[in-house]
């Protein structure tokens, strides 16, 4: 490897090491109680060194923001061969994974930025949005869909959310009750909206 | 009436009127993009009053979140009374009467400052907290409750919450459409999950 090419990939470890520091510190305090003092501190490095990656507080978040973000969506990329139950199903396998295996950039994400600045709060509602897209392409072919369907399923990821949110709390059940809990309810939300799951793509 | 008593009776009103648009003002928009220059300005105060009042920008928003969390509390007063199933919707029916009487409250707790400070996140959960045990109670007498219903319920309220920001944004059926879609929700999500709502208070 070249000098040059070993100095980048220093530069990745190095940001991605920061940007899991973070990830530590956003998901157990809001933004105010955050101090780039501490996250240099716990990442061993100089405020400087967060300054050049990052520009300032504000750009930091939105870095593990958005690389927490994308890490979800590609978690949950739903296989269009599946038949709606299963896909969701499948994708609910993924966004749980994600949701253990990452529970401070989840944790940091949804309990700690959502409010915090608008740029952070677009970042986050483009990904919802996205999610929600994804769900209806599996239920509907209406464009656009029904308003009381597309607010089901909006309320529906709500739902999810708290649900994973509460469970890395309160770890008492595996994640099959948890994914299980979670597709009931939204096959019980839509039987109960008269929009039943179709049994084929649609 | 006497002289303090009008005073008292005018430092009341002033401060309501402060609260009034400060909720305005962090419905709009993330706390770090509110200014207290720019409350000032638009209630046609000093920000000295505004300080005095109370102390400092995160003293006015833990005011104007603990005012609104009890108007919540106030307007989803549950009658035990009722069965369940009424219960419940009686309950719904007072929290998005709520809703679309002060969209401005209800926007800037679950919308603007959800993730702003300790204080105020734990004045959120809190009512949150009371939420989920008042519609428990209405559930089931097991104490705890299994872990499951919990979990359902505490998701159900997070649905109810993005369905109401959402329905605020886009608001083209009315509250009647929203509280039976939020109604049949939960019992989709009770009966998929085992835990039918019970015909009489438990």
């Amino acid at each position: 490897m070249s000098n040059k090419a070993f100095q980048r990939l220093e530069v990745t470890v190095r940001r991605e090491q920061l940007l899991e520091v973070g990830c530590e510190l956003f998901a157990s305090r809001p933004y105010d109680e955050v101090w780039i003092d501490h996250v240099a501190a716990h990442a061993g490095v100089s405020r400087g060194l967060l300054y050049h990656y990052f520009g300032n507080k504000r750009g930091f978040l939105h870095a593990i923001v958005e690389q927490e973000t994308a890490a979800i969506l590609a978690a949950t990329e739903p296989d269009p061969r599946l038949p709606p139950l299963q896909r969701l199903r499948a994708a609910l396998d993924g966004y749980l994974d994600y949701v253990t295996t990452h529970p401070h950039g989840y944790r940091a994400i949804f309990r700690g930025a959502a409010s915090t600045d608008s740029q952070v709060r677009a970042i986050i509602d483009a990904n919802l949005h996205r999610q929600e897209q994804r769900i209806l392409t599996a239920l509907t072919d209406k464009q656009p869909p029904d308003e009381t369907l597309r607010l089901a399923i909006h309320g529906w990821i709500a739902l999810v959310i708290a649900t994973a949110l509460d469970w890395l709390e309160n770890p008492t059940l595996d994640a099959r009750t948890i994914r299980d809990l979670c597709i009931n309810s939204l096959t019980g939300i839509l039987t109960a909206g008269n929009h039943p799951l179709p049994t084929t793509p649609p």
